[in-house]
């Protein structure tokens, strides 16, 4: 043993070696009477029968003193509730019910990097989508793990190939902390084109699993990893996913918890799109089309408000309704006197006359021959409506 | 006059004639004291002085026994509230406050076209959208006007270019029926481009329009016509809408009316898809994917139900938890014993053993000199689970 350990922290240590990542039955257990009664009931063989049979093999193989040495020697931390970076967010995953199979609060994670846990994800945003992802779907990954990370706010994701590698990479491009949340050992690469990809993370950002150090990762364990990032990040972003796509796995545990979900919308003629929609349709997840909506999502109100796209902003948007209606019923090309511009716009000739005149003084008509005639709108200087303002207005 | 008429519907003839489309001042006039006695005021010369002052000079004008029996001619016809084939949709106008200058319960309609209004609106789909649309849009318009006409639901739009052009398209081609509800005079063709068109429609199907015929397309007769869209439908789709299209200004009247407003998503990179992404967030709009979808959301509970895509059925799907975490765990390329199997997976080796028959009877595993291997997993013939069972489940 490197340092002498606490019996409950050598307890979840050694059931993290020989239990799987989020098996119901040792997370529920361990929840409710602690590491040290569950691990002394599977050593002594009294109770918990088909649990202690199933551990029995891995039990016997488990070498938790030389791990923890051997993982130390190479960066890796092994944190448990009862340690200050252990994030209060994982808690949370005490109150829902599994999923598939997988669920409760992790015995311990594995961790690898210079980032303190509790801190990178106190505010923070999960990008997860298709490994088969579309350029479009990478391109909007970047965009939004680049948004993200420049506004100081940490980007979780899977390091799988498509989506997630996308955001990750968007967030380092961004300079922003990104957490990767593996299935396997967090001195894996998996997948292996991703190895100088999850050494740069190890560098500068943070790698964590419940998956003890050299383990495979399997489908049960992606399950298992899935609610670990739903419930680290604040809200959790489906950018492209297949009907039958792991993502959207991660997006049920973010709506089980309560977190904030959101999706990006695609063409719907494209098939890694259409389980994004299906979320935004059954599961009330917002609709988000950039970074800037996702972090007005995720914020207290105020912090990260959106100003919404407003077109271009029109002279004509600067006068009075009436003036418009008159402006309306002006001919561009031959011109028409202002009686005939009256009865067209259905305004007495004073109104009329009047309007006119203001229309003339913001460059909207001349007067050519004594006829009026409109002239393009070449767009106004001033600034757009303040954010939440005029947003759905138009131009017919 | 043609024939002897009803002193209120002439009065609305008119009024018709004489008075902008959706004038709040003359709809609001006519919702409460009928059309007789706001034509008279107009005419005496004694009350509304500057309604009166704005329309003296196109009463004056009027010819409307010459209008009506020339409208006729053509095939024509005026409706009131009084006619059969009003359809009560139209009142809800009269309980919503204008926009842009614009509302109320329109004073009479011009029709032309073999449908009864009140029949073609009764279950109806509008779909509107942006006149510079893409080749992606104008595709899922045309699709959602297929589908919609195929279960013989009506597709009314606005006869524009791009969306509108395309969903009218989509009905004809389903050869069901559709109704173009215009902003000019319904014996005019605008644009221009959709003569043949709109003359099709007028053949089998029924073109609408509040202005009386011969009036050119304004702004404000626009803004008119759009209220009409959402009041008649339905539901009302917006497929691509820019930030200030003016289909946006349709869907607010949808939206206002609380008649059913869907929009479909696109790509977040397209500015044509800006709007319609807007509504979905800030209007609560019904994310849809095609004509399946619309058809649930404006139909009667379970009269058009929509099955959902499920992508592949896997053998694997077909058996227990504990089978597929057996599974999980049978390495591809070189198999191992059940011993090691049971390891990997946690579970007991007798539950192994058994689970590992099954899977062999499943075709998932076989058996080589004594080690097990996972078979690539060749999908399953039997059909897809029932709708809404399953659809977001999936496949790490």
């Amino acid at each position: 043993m490197t340092r002498a350990m606490d019996p409950e922290r050598r307890a979840r240590l050694v059931l993290s070696l020989i239990g799987e990542p989020g098996d119901p039955r040792l997370t529920g257990l361990v929840a409710e009477l602690g590491a040290v009664p569950v691990l002394s009931a599977l050593t002594e063989q009294s109770e918990h029968g088909e649990l202690r049979e199933a551990l029995a093999e891995r039990l016997r193989a488990a070498r938790p003193d030389e791990v923890l040495a051997a993982a130390e020697r190479r960066g890796i931390r092994f944190v448990t509730p009862a340690d200050d970076e252990w994030p209060t967010s994982l808690d949370l995953l005490s109150h829902v019910a599994p999923l598939h199979d997988r669920g409760g609060v992790p015995i311990g994670l594995w961790l690898r990097g210079p980032l303190r846990l509790d801190e990178a994800t106190q505010e923070s945003v999960a990008v997860v989508g298709s490994r088969s992802a579309t350029t479009y779907g990478t391109r909007v990954a970047g965009e939004i793990g680049a948004a993200v990370a420049e506004a100081g706010v940490s980007l979780i994701s899977g390091a799988a190939f498509g989506i997630d590698q996308a955001s990750h990479r968007g967030a380092l491009a961004g300079r922003g902390p990104t957490v990767a949340v593996l299935a396997c050992g967090v001195d894996r690469a998996y997948p292996t084109a991703h190895t100088e990809l999850l050494a740069y993370i190890a560098d500068v950002g943070l790698i964590a699993s419940e998956a003890a150090p050299g383990c495979a990762p399997t489908k049960i364990r992606f399950l298992a990893r899935n609610r670990l990032i739903a419930a680290l990040a604040t809200g959790t972003v489906v950018v492209e996913a297949a009907v039958r796509s792991g993502a959207l796995n991660t997006a049920h545990w973010a709506h089980g918890l309560s977190r904030t979900l959101m999706g990006v919308p695609g063409p719907v003629t494209s098939a890694t799109s259409q389980g994004v929609h299906q979320l935004i349709r059954a599961r009330n997840a917002l609709l988000v089309t950039d970074g800037a909506e996702v972090l007005e999502a995720i914020s207290v109100a105020g912090e990260h408000t959106v100003e919404r796209p407003q077109g271009v902003v029109l002279r004509r948007d600067l006068v009075s309704a009436e003036e418009r209606q008159v402006l309306d019923a002006v001919p561009v090309s031959r011109g028409a006197p202002s009686t005939s511009i009256a009865r067209a716009a259905g305004l007495p000739v004073p109104v009329v006359t009047s309007a006119l005149k203001v229309l003339a003084e913001t460059g909207l008509v001349v007067l050519v021959s004594g006829r009026w005639r409109a002239v393009p709108d070449p767009g106004a200087t001033v600034p757009a409506a303040p954010p939440g303002q005029g947003t759905l207005d138009f131009v017919p």
